[in-house]
Formats: structure tokens, sequence, C-alpha cells
């Protein structure tokens, strides 16, 4: 072979990759490791490889364990079909369906679940190994992750509903650098992506989606990117959430529902969130807590919206919407050129005489909010049909009952020195106007 | 073969790919049918494939038809070069040229023009595929569309200027899923990209020019992206349009001329069109109509500047500069936060006594409008040189004649209920006070 | 061979690429034009070539020069390792590290180093072509180039730490169309990406550090991007320049230490600066100078820290912080909701008594600066270690003395016309109220 550092995995002689992968890429980095012994770079140094995945369902049942710089393992096609919407089909008509299975470069995980706290051991992907330097350049591109079932809960009327498998399909464990997470598709996994202590990181033009958690960036990390994905988690789990991270660019993303957030941040610093588009069916889109500081969240879109669909029109992540579409627990944190828009019928909301928040500023100081334009609508309690065509034309056109009082924005006593302008009016916002500053939206027809 | 879901087009045996690639990769679209028969993942399953386009140029005498999920199409090349400029130097000069067509992994679509209104019937790929579930996951990757020639339409004196040829790239007429398209490069066709009943569509890092239009998002779809790319359209049709889009998500795209809006937005709600920078030739830069609502239009950069070159300068899009560089019939929407540059030559314009205007409210109710900064400019007529030096001079530096009269903000009568703060002191903002809320920019000097 | 236009460099006859794979290169380009020579299109035409170089170590002895359209240079794995850190590390423990180099396809660059001012002559990839048409659709993807050391300049204790070696990466002389440059790796170079005379250009979503300048886009150019980056150059040297250049797009990149600037603008019109998360060490993060016009700086997330590290702690970029975070010498540009963070030790700092400037407007008139908040804190000098958790820690949650004053927008009386809005009451905004507009922040507790 004259580039000895490519390997299909079709084509490596160390296992059936329809049977296990899992075993065939382990195999695959010891022969990495064997024929990459010298350091020097004159020896041929450790360039790492590339990994290909024809597109085929490959099925993992060996966890594929990483501890090698500069492996990319790559596919060519990310496969995503909506797994939920099939297993709410009856299985009577599974035959009329013209596939039943996401596909592309598609890997099957067939691990046995993990405990809670124990996700490392049932990722199909583990990244781990400590010493100097941090492992680098480790690249996921263009193939599909399918964590295969959900499991019951004992809540789920359907156990597909459920989110919960134990499964994760990338797990990083160990400080790293420079890794790259694109082109992938990820589906029905209790955990898609998990990465602690990053650095660098770039996680773009993903579709993870109808997974418990999308992605959870864990422990500390800085300087790294979540842009341009399509992301949807499960009713319980976040769709982008991040700890102790400091400098990372969060943008041009497309969240859909549900996720029990779009956006969570705790004790993340001096970061940016801008020109997402979130759509939740709860209150508490974008969330900073933790004492999250110095953040700008800029120039997105978040649509509050009410479940459309039978299987989860129950379904709530416990917050009435007194929370806040924005909810900050945290100082010095900039909110600047959102729209906020809000779709709920009115008569069932749990905390309707608490009233609906639009940005709810809880505890901290010095936070500043501009430029806030608040819509909330008071609309029919959707039928639950589950058609494509109709939750479109949901999102399109809810039937309008009118207008609907909110508070704009929400400063608690406990949050003070903060600035509020063109945020709403007098009687939209609820401030404190001896500790903290505060300019209404002008009123229609003042002259 | 190890890998049978790896198709190259050069390899396989059905056709000759430089003779027909459309007859080519019908076949392997057949042979994928053949082979993944049954939808049991035991069995194999129906992971779709990948088709391979190797630099090169292949004609296309025959439609491909796309009716499988998770099928992608992938080249080494996005090939694009001006098509526009070398037409318009005159042959005689042709033989001075280092290389006279597009490159890449080239396609050349040779199917007869389609009647306006059949444009499927002349499309390059044409997905379609009806029942359950709706195709997923085609991507199209790294190649190019070259429509070849433009056709007389009895205006342009040279036909290669006409931007019509009944053309189309790629044209997706059912309801679809987590389609890609991506890398591509696309030009001198009539309608690039045109897809239907679109869900969780990325359109990104495209190369989309010298089209008669771009992107056009039909019916209804939700949850989409188009971002990151290079688009430029020809004067009688669209960079980007979409129509009865929800949760669309329109970020960093560089749209240039001509094109005659950049972004048209029709029954568009709870959209996101952010961090794009927008030129255009024409007045109309973002248009939002039919009930757009609820969406937000957030840090843009847009210029409307004069046409500098000779083939197009009595091109217009037949609007006057009344209408407005951003354009809203609906309601509830947020425009925030864009630039917009005006230059022209006010002794020309159709429509000066009307008066040129920033953004124009027509119609609807409760939109906000803030912190916009129009920038206008008196220039002397451009020469109609073409040099591409010539171009960016201008761009760079137009003469200057002075700064010009606008009205930064006009709101009709027919649209009421707004505010508008920060976008033009009184002098500038034409609004009847007594039906909107308003707030003046400040003054100069005023103490 | 059935896909001639697709060059694999370890398969070439034409030379030992891991010996020197610019010599390989040229000899493919070579064979391109060979077999490429009719310009006619039904004779195979000029599609140009895709060029693949599998991961490995490939030393690069002579440059490579393109002079054809359509050439894909196409590699599989960026394989960037933080070099600076390795350095700075004692040869003793090297023996302890996992591995030394960066890795995935990687060039080292082994070149004599070029002088100041032919900087094209040391490029490792060299692009030129003069004539018609511009030489177009050239990409670089997914390789590492690697510039391999630094060079004793004189001043800095360790050579390595000089961000000198007259090295650059890609070097592109003439005007050109349509390049792409994605998912490269580029390491010790003292120029990484440096492109004259650009259109249509997409630099996107690639790894670019540790190099004496990062991006450079010189003489004049339009419509181009530079998007979803991660960055950060070397103390001398610029993260993101560009000079001249119409219609240009920055957004959403990650910019990091250290660069003397991050984003530096000269000469630039109507261009567009928008979702960047920018940090530097130094004061001038975002640079507008030379009549830089009808820019939009929006939706940015600034931080002006004070380096960590012990090799670095006594660099700088020669500015006091009175230069401002953001600085501007040009006319009508828009500056609005930024937030600026500013974390220094005051009592180290050279410029003291000036005080700490956020925004200052130089030169020009009638910009527009709206929304801006600027926190700043005084912190305690770091201790200079260099650990990584140490400097996500600093990050994170710097030992804070309290809030420092901060002079928020400065108007020097050079600059005239202004408006400022929203951007700091007034003690914190330095203006003459008699030439510009102003509109102070509200105040705390003003009813």
């Amino acid at each position: 072979m004259t580039a000895p550092n490519r390997y299909d995995v079709t084509e490596w002689p160390g296992g059936d990759p329809h049977d296990d992968i899992g075993a065939v890429i382990n195999s695959i980095v010891a022969d990495i490791k064997h024929r990459q012994r010298s350091k020097d770079e004159d020896d041929g140094g450790r360039p790492g490889a590339v990994i290909i995945i024809p597109p085929g369902d490959y099925r993992l049942r060996t966890q594929a364990v990483i501890d090698v710089s500069y492996l990319r393992i790559e596919g060519a096609g990310h496969g995503f079909t909506s797994s939920s919407i099939r297993y709410n089909v009856p299985q009577s008509q599974w035959s009329e369906l013209h596939e039943l299975w996401p596909g592309g470069s598609r890997i099957l995980v067939d691990l046995p679940p993990a405990d809670h706290g124990d996700e490392a051991s049932a990722a199909a992907f583990l990244v781990a190994r400590q010493g100097d330097p941090r492992i680098s350049s480790v690249e996921f591109s263009g193939f599909c992750i399918d964590g295969l079932h959900f499991e019951p809960d004992g809540v789920s009327e359907n156990p597909e509903n459920s989110y919960r498998n134990g499964r994760t399909g990338i797990y990083v464990e160990d400080p790293n650098d420079s890794f790259r997470i694109s082109q992938m598709g990820m589906v029905y996994l209790e955990h898609a992506v998990t990465i602690r202590k990053a650095d660098a990181l770039s996680i773009h033009d993903n579709f993870i989606a109808e997974c418990g958690s999308c992605i959870e960036l864990l422990d500390w990390g800085q300087a790294s990117k979540v842009t341009d994905n399509l992301i949807g988690a499960g009713p319980y789990g976040h769709s982008i959430y991040a700890e102790n991270h400091g400098g990372l660019l969060i943008a041009t993303n497309n969240v859909f529902p549900r996720g029990e957030s779009s956006i969570r941040l705790s004790g993340v610093t001096r970061s940016l969130v801008s020109a997402n588009r979130l759509h939740s069916f709860y209150p508490g889109v974008v969330i900073l807590t933790d004492d999250s500081a110095e953040n700008l969240v800029e120039g997105n879109h978040l649509l509050r919206d009410q479940e459309p669909w039978a299987p989860f029109l129950e379904v709530s992540n416990g917050r009435g919407d007194s929370y806040g579409i924005i909810h900050v627990e945290g100082s010095h944190n900039t909110i600047a050129s959102n729209h906020v828009s809000i779709c709920v019928d009115s008569t069932t909301l749990a905390t309707a005489d608490e009233g609906i928040v639009g940005v709810r500023l809880a505890s901290g100081r010095g936070n500043y909010v501009s430029t806030t334009h608040v819509v909330a609508r008071d609309v029919a309690r959707n039928s639950g049909e589950s058609a494509f065509e109709a939750q479109v034309s949901a999102l399109l056109s809810s039937a309008d009952l009118g207008a609907l009082d909110v508070v704009t924005v929400q400063v608690d006593a406990a949050s003070t020195a903060n600035t509020v302008m063109d945020s709403g009016t007098e009687e939209e916002v609820a401030i404190d106007r001896t500790a903290n500053a505060f300019r209404p939206t002008p009123r229609l027809g003042a002259l």
C-alpha cells in the first residue's frame, strides 16, 4: 500500500466491520501505534491516519477507543432520518415505508447501556489519553451514529419516546486540543457528543437530533466553537450545554425542539451566543446560570412555542413561563438585539397567575439588556396532529386568539445595577428603578 | 468490490459519464435499488451510497432522477469561473484566454429547455419520491453544474446576458428531510437550486452565481439553514427566496449583484436573517412580503449600489428608490442593527421626486425598527468599464458628490403600531406619530 | 487510470513526496498542463484536477507553483498541535511527550527563508498567473502546513518564540476568483495565508494559529469571506488583516491571542465584521484605519486580557490602553451591539494616566456607535503559569480587584459629526457634544 496511513474499514483484515466496526477500528489504531513507533519526524513521525467508512450499516459491539492524535474518521453520508416519527407509526404500517432506518455511513451502537454517571463506558467512541501533550486534532466527519432504540423509563407510553438508553456517541474524557466534529449525523443516543476539557474545539455543520442531549461541553474549556449545526434534543436533555468555558462561540445554529433548553451555560464567561435560531416548546430557551459573566447574547431569534405532537403533549420541562425565555443568573452580561416570540395557549399555562416573562434577570449585577422585541400570542391548543404539513402550518400561522400580556423584562431583587433599555414600555418591564438603570421603549402614539 | 455502496462514475460499467453522466447516475441508482432490496438492517438495510465524480467534464443529456434516501453525490472541485465575463469578451480574443469554461468536477447540462412552470422537467438533478418517510439525507457536494449558455430573450443585446435558458441545476419536488447542499459551484442556470417542502435543509458553503435565480425554497418548509454561501443571481431573479417557511436561518452569506433582490421572503415567519453582507444594484435588497411575521433581520450590511458594467447599465428591477432598501409588508418583525449604504447618481434616479428610502414599512403592524444607520452618497455615474480593477475601485471609493438626502425610515399609513427608534432624526423619518411609537436619533450638536 | 484528473502524491511516479512534495506537485501540475492542452470542452477541456495527500509527513524542499485553475489540493487531516507549548517545554522532558510534531497530512516547509518584502519566494505554495481570465477556483483543503521552527530575532530568549522565519504557507500573487481555503491547519509560519487581489474568496473553517500573521488580504479585493475559523497570530503580526477590500464578510471566527490585533482593516469599505469572538492581550483588538468607511462592526465579543504566560509576559504591541479596544480612523462606519471586556492589572499599565478606552473614534466623521457594553476589571497580575488549566482558570475568573474606571467611548477632535448612543453614561463618554450627537446610557437609579 502506497499510503499506509489511509485505512478503509471494509478492506482492513482485522475483522468484519459490518459485525463489529469497533473492533476493526481498535485493530487499526493498534496498527497505527505499531507502525508509528518513532516520534522522530525523519523516521516518518506520528502523523496519525484517516479511517474511511464507506456507506453501509456497521454494527458496533466493542467500544472504539482512540488514544492517538491526528486520527480522522470519515464517512460518506450523515444518514439522518427521523427515528422518532417512525417509532410513532404503528408497526402495521411499516411495510409501506420506503426505508426504516437511518443510512449513510451508519454505525449501529450495540453496547450494553451505561449507568448514569458512567456514560464513558457506553460511548461508541471513547477518546482518552492522559499526559502531554493533550491529544490533538482527532476528527469525526461525515458518518452516522445511531443509538437504535430508547428504553422504557416507566413514564413514556411508548418506550421509544423516553430518550433514555444509556448510550453516548462520542465521549472525550481527557484534555484535548483542536478537535473537529463536522458533517456528522447523530440520532437516538441518550448523549450524542460529550467533551470534557476542550481547547479550540470545532463542532461545525452537523445534524444532531432526536438524542437525549446533543452537545455537552463539561468540566471546563476555552476558545471553542459550536457553529452552523442543526440540533434538537429530547425533552429532558440539553441541545447545547457548556460549563466553565471561556471564549466559547455559539453561532448560526438552528436549534429545534425539544430540549429542556436550547442553550444552557453554567459558569461560562466571556463567550458569544449570536445569530442562532432557537425553537423550544418550554420556557428557558437560553439559560445562563452559576455566575456566567461577561457574555454577549446577541442577534438570536427565540421562539417559545407549544408542543404540537400528541406523544409529547403532556411533557414539560418543569418550569413555569415566569422563568423567562432568556434566564440570567450572572453578572455583566449583554443581552441585545434578540427577538423573542411566544406562542402559548394561555388557558393551559401552569403559571398563568405569575405571568409570562421574556428576559428574566434572576440574580447577579451589571447586566445590560437592550433592544429586545418580545411578541406574544395567545393561540389555540394544538390538535396533536403529527403530520409534517400540520407542524409547518402550526409554525407558520397558529390560530391567533390575540396578543398576550407579558412581562418583557423582569429584574428580580437579587439582581442589581443592571441597565435595561428599549426592551419594553414602562408597563411591560418589571424593574426596581432605584436599583437599576431603565429606559422604556417609547409608547405608541406618544407625541 | 469491498465497498459496494461506493460508486465512481468513471468506473461504473453502465455508460460513458463523459457522454451522459445523467444516464450513468440513473444506472447507479437502479443498481442501489436492486442491491438494497431488503429494508431489514440485519440484511444490509438501505444505507444508500456515495457517487463520486472525479474532476473532469461530464455532459448530462439525460436527467438524473433521485428517489433513494442517503445518496451523496460528491465531486472534487466546485470549478466556478465567470462565464458572464467570458461571454462579454469578443470571441476574437478567446484564443488569448487561459481557459474558456468552468472546471472541477463539472457537469455540462445539455437538456432541452423547460417551459416556464415546468422547471422540474429540465433539471439536471430531479429529486422526487412520494410516500413515507420523506426522502432523507440526499447530499450534493463539491461539484459544478454548468448551464452552459443563456438564450435570446428579445431584449438582451447579447443573448448570453439574458439569464434565461429554462435549465435548473437541482430540483427537489417532494417533501424532504435533512438534505445537504455544500461546496457546490453553480453557473449559467436559469434556476440553480429549487427545493419544495424542505425540513431541516442545509445549504452551506456553496458558490452559486451567474444564475437566473440561485436559491428558491418553495411551497413551505421549516427549520432549514442557508449559511455561508457566496451567491449572486441575474437581474431578473432571486438570490435567496423563500415562501411559507418557519424557522429559517439565513446567515453569514455574501450576496453580490445582480438579483432583483438579495433576500426575499414571502409568508415567512419566525425566521432569522443575520450577519449577511448584501450587495445589490437596485432598491429592494431585503423584502418581506405576504404577511411575513415575527422575523428578525439583524446585523446585516446592505449596499444599494449602481450598476458599473456596460452590458447591464440600462437594466432595472422596475422599482423606484422609494420602495426601500429593506421593504416590509408584514407584522411583528424586528429590524435591528443593520447598516444601509446607498450609492446612486441622483440625476438618473427614476423616482427622484419620491425620495430614496432606507427602511419602508409598507403594511402590517407591530414591527420594531431599531439602530439602523443609513448612509447615502451621490456619486458620479459609472463609466461602464468592465475591468475587475475598475469594479473594485468603484466599490471602494465612488467619486463622492456629497451626501444625499434620504428618508431613513418610512412608515406608510397601511402599517401601524410600529416602534421606530434610533434610525434617523425627526427630519429623516417619515412616520405618523399618532399611530406608531417613535424615538429619533439625537441631533448633531444638540446639547 | 480511469480518472486521470485525480492524483495521489504517494502514487505519482514523478518523485518521492516524503522527500520533496513540492517537486511532486510541480510534476503533477506539469502533467495536467501537458494533458489538458486543448481549451475545447468537446476535447476534454481544462477541468483541472485534484491532488490527494494522504496522512503522513511530507517535506517540501521545492516551492509548489500553481498556475492552473480548478486545482484542488486535498489532505485528510489538518493535524494541528501546539508547537509553541512544545518548544517551551525543556527538551529534557521531550521523551515523555506522546508526540512531538504536528500531524495529519503534514507538509514540512523546508525552504530557505525569504527576505522581508520577498515573501512570495519562500512560500510553500505560490499561486501566480497573469492574463485573463483570472486564475479561478484553486482550493486548499484538509492538510497541515508546518513552518517547523522560528528563528532567532535578537529579542526573544527562546528563538522558537520569535514568530520570524521568513516562511509563508500559501501566497497568491495575481488577481484571482472563487478560491477556497478550508479545513486547513497552519502552524509556525511567519505568514500563513497571503492573498493579493482576491474576488469572491472563501477562507472558511480553518485552524490557523501560532503563525506570525494568519490571514493577510493585500492590495485590494471584493466580495470575499473569512468565516468560521479558529485563528491566533503571534504578538507581532495580524490575525486577520485586509486592505482596500470592499464587501468583505468576516463572521463567526474565534480569534485568540496573541496577534497585535485580532482584525485590522485598512482602507476597507462597505464590509461586515459580525459575530466574531475576539481575544487579545493588547489594546487595539479591532482596528479600522486609512479611511475605512461604511463598515458594520456588530455583534462581536471583544476581550482585552492580560498575558498569562511567562515567555510573553513582557511583550507588548506598543500601544497604550488609550488607543481603544476598537479604534476607528474612518467615516460613516457603524459600531453596534458589541460587548467589550477588559481585564488588566491597573498598576502595570504603561498609559494608566491616559486612561483605558473602549471605543475610540480617532479621525473621520459620521460614525454611528450604539449599544456598546464595556466591562472593565482590575485583576491581579497573572503568575505566568503555563498550564492549560491555569489559562482556562484565568480566563474564567481572574482574581477581581474591582471595577476599573474606563472611557467607554472617546471621540477625538479629529473625528466629527458622529452619533454615539447607549454606550456609556455622561461620565464614561468623552465627546464634544457641539460637534457630535450623543445620548448617554441611563444612569443607575435615575428615576
